[in-house]
């Protein structure tokens, strides 16, 4: 199913979201417009706000604290990912130059420090305070979970259980943060918060095993960005360490790790893994985790909004880019 | 009058803010207790959690709000240290190596985040909607501010206008902040509010003046970092400006700021200043600043809070680190 699809009964206020991160770059606060605009007019999936929505749509769908708090999350995520271009020294994003490899590695720091500063001040303005306990955590975990990666870098004996703990960090808590505030200011049952709670946080791990798939077996095109880009900057992911569990005499993974910055050596590793059966294993895993997000969603009322999430957690396995 | 005499009231709270920051390197989702000590564990003035707790002191001092807000006004105000220094490409800090000098702008990235989210975070206990608002609102300045200094550095043409407008944003909203959320958890007037909020704004610009002028006139030992460490980042400043008027054929500091990262320029630059009537005449201004200060504390009765207060908006003017 296409993603237009699936959001089409949340579509209008999806695209108000857009309205109001297209309206940050007009802010008087920063000279700037340019960096703003490169930062937030990316056509990203906005998958983080569209979740905050359609839990929001479970029960009682309040646009005036919804709006807001959807574009927050979204604006946190395009944050993380300014900050963590220049952590990585990535030149690509979307297709297009990173804030860092464009404006250096300052303005990319000072940049995201802002966005990190506005996601916070919108969600200030729905004043639930328990949604923005859960926002300040959600940043807290992802900022330890990007340290954690950072010192784990080039590391290629990771366990699989270091591995889950990661991405739960850097992506699963603010999927899981997107579903249960949405839920909680749309008045939800606390049951039905907390099932949302693990649907996000499960569809968060999926949604990046997939990611950590496509970057091995996607296009430049599709991506944005290189492929084997993460073995590039050391991240180890599902795929390779199954792969290296499979075959645990290939150097080949090994020697891209050891060589940074060797883009010869990561071709090498990313056919060799492309070209395995560890693909297959890590979808196998992946898409469990989608299984387990659909069945969270069992104790929802039947509806619009069940539906759309239930096909968004089908449309994360099944997506190319 | 000394420091410790001027926070003779709050002496015992402020150690629980020291206790609390100690607290946090032991953090388990920080697996770099190294990372959190060194930028945690440092000799500062604690000037802004000091004016959380007095102003908090003023009505009704429950401490049990107080305290995470006084450790977050300090953790945001380290947060934006780490990230500034790996902006400047600073090498010293209060005498010790930067986190990004140490460990690379990159953990300096990664640990300001955490940092931020985590002051956030502490400022959530408090559950009071307003001053999460005022705190993201802050954070919002603080790193507009940062980004329009970045802009303006190495422009010798900067107006007094515009250095006013730039030390308001990444200093005096911070002050202005601390006053306001500590008068608001206190439960003061509204009319006490505003004063404190105008109180540390006046505060923070005189704070900011003289940190400008030691800048140029302290020693490397009491500033804990080189003399002239502005001038060499581009940061054109009050004693600058005022030379630069006063002296509009000489060339020194132009040249200074022309030719990046040479010391002997920089050195020659900061003789001329800190050899001129420019450094009376700042003074003057921060002394100003001040007085409207003390002036703003009128309407709070009298008390130990508010005389520890006076007595710290002589001690800005005064200090000599």
């Amino acid at each position: 199913m296409q993603l237009t699809s699936i959001y089409n009964s949340i579509r209008k206020d999806l695209d108000k979201v857009e309205e109001n991160l297209s309206l940050l770059s007009k802010s008087d606060l920063i000279p700037v417009p340019q960096l703003l605009n490169h930062s937030l007019k990316d056509k990203g999936k906005r998958i983080r706000p569209a979740l905050t929505l359609l839990a929001g749509k479970v029960n009682d769908y309040n646009l005036e604290l919804l709006l807001p708090m959807a574009t927050a999350v979204e604006l946190l995520h395009i944050a993380t990912l300014v900050h963590d271009d220049a952590v990585d020294g990535s030149r690509l994003r979307w297709g297009k130059p990173t804030v860092s490899s464009k404006w250096g590695k300052e303005k990319a720091i000072i940049l995201g420090d802002y966005l990190f500063a506005t996601s916070a001040d919108l969600v200030s303005t729905t004043e639930n305070v328990k949604v923005m306990r859960l926002f300040a955590r959600a940043l807290m975990t992802i900022s330890a979970g990007e340290l954690r990666q950072n010192i784990a870098a080039y590391n290629v004996n990771i366990t699989r259980e270091e591995y889950y703990e990661l991405i739960t960090c850097k992506t699963a808590s603010l999927f899981s943060m997107a579903c249960e505030t949405g839920a909680i200011l749309g008045r939800s049952s606390v049951a039905v918060q907390s099932a949302l709670k693990n649907y996000g946080a499960n569809m968060g791990i999926a949604f990046q095993i997939i990611d950590d798939i496509l970057d091995l077996t996607g296009t430049i095109k599709d991506l944005g960005k290189p492929v084997g880009n993460d073995l590039m900057h050391g991240t180890v992911t599902l795929p390779v360490l199954i792969f290296r569990e499979t075959f645990p005499g290939d150097s080949r993974i090994a020697e891209a790790l050891k060589h940074k910055g060797n883009w010869e050596l990561v071709k090498k590793a990313v056919e060799a893994i492309s070209g395995s059966e560890a693909i297959k294993e890590a979808y196998n895993v992946a898409s469990q985790f989608c299984m387990q997000a659909t069945k969270d969603l069992k104790v929802l009322p039947n509806g619009l909004a069940r539906t759309a999430m239930e096909s968004l957690s089908h449309f994360v396995i099944e997506r190319n880019k």
